[in-house]
């Protein structure tokens, strides 16, 4: 039995959703399952001293049209960029957590809904009316975040095959011989 | 005749090396010429805010494992890290700028010995002792520089194909299939 993919993403992160689209179909082809981990970039960039990407210069204007070439790339037909952008992702991504704990088979179902109600259906998802409030959800999303910067996760998305890190989904052509060869 | 593609890189970049070891062989399988064209991401950096990529928190230690695994995955059996990385590509980037004004054919040569003295030889390219002192050819420099960030360009390598503009060897498929349907 092989371990599975771990998927890092942030729920407002554009690359994150498409790679969502493409991650399980990738892994099934190896005989991977995919471990869903939302992560908050907003926290990974306080260790990086990064910036969202469509606030840099010059690299804002190209990324909106980068994310709109690649889904077409990628054949992701589904795809627009949100009125709001970007969000805080605290309460989908703590929902998640509380959905795998409860039962691991429901997180790729909630994950999907999520993404395509803020990339595809254009809704703000940052204050859901189920929002978790459950302090043990926070916390559990909090040490998630620190377990992904002691990982080196520091982008979405971000995928690491035993112990492998790749991040972008321009990195997913890697991803695929790695899998398959177990290493190059 | 259509237009050449124009190839922006930094001498010191090494997804620029591993680009410049694909970009002639991508470029002709579509008829079409590599216009090389060194720029200083240095300068670039204080347009966006940037940061060598090897000295960014995590990113760092990931970058250069993935500098490796990109020259394994792309084929390009000649790479290692230099000792002193990075380094100030003024004096290469003048010099090419120099032979391009004397005889355009010279460039693809020159470009390929720097970048192999630096990323195979592991040899200092910052200072060679035929260093381009002549006032015009600095300013030539500078005014190129200044030219790529008025064209969006704000990494290496970076590829501008009819107008539109693709950042990075990932997105060298993405470049393929622009170039094969004309834009997709």
């Amino acid at each position: 039995m092989t371990a599975p993919i771990d998927f890092y993403f942030d729920f407002s992160s554009p690359y994150g959703y498409l790679a969502s689209r493409k991650i399980e179909e990738l892994a099934a082809k190896h005989g991977r399952e995919v471990n869903w981990r939302p992560v908050l970039l907003g926290a990974i960039f306080k260790t990086t001293g990064g910036a969202p990407l469509t606030q840099i210069p010059l690299k804002g204007d190209y990324s909106k049209r980068d994310f709109a070439r690649s889904a077409r790339f990628h054949g992701v037909t589904e795809f627009s960029m949100p009125s709001v952008f970007p969000i805080a992702s605290q309460a989908p991504a703590r929902i998640l957590l509380w959905a795998k704990a409860q039962d691991p088979a429901l997180v790729s179902g909630i994950a999907h809904a999520f993404y395509r109600a803020y990339f595809v259906d254009d809704r703000d998802i940052s204050n859901p009316d189920t929002a978790a409030d459950d302090p043990a959800i926070k916390d559990s999303l909090k040490r998630e975040v620190e377990a992904a910067v002691a990982a080196g996760v520091f982008g979405s998305p971000f995928v690491v095959v035993d112990g492998e890190p790749f991040w972008g989904i321009d990195r997913f052509a890697q991803v695929d011989r790695w899998l398959a060869t177990g290493g190059f």
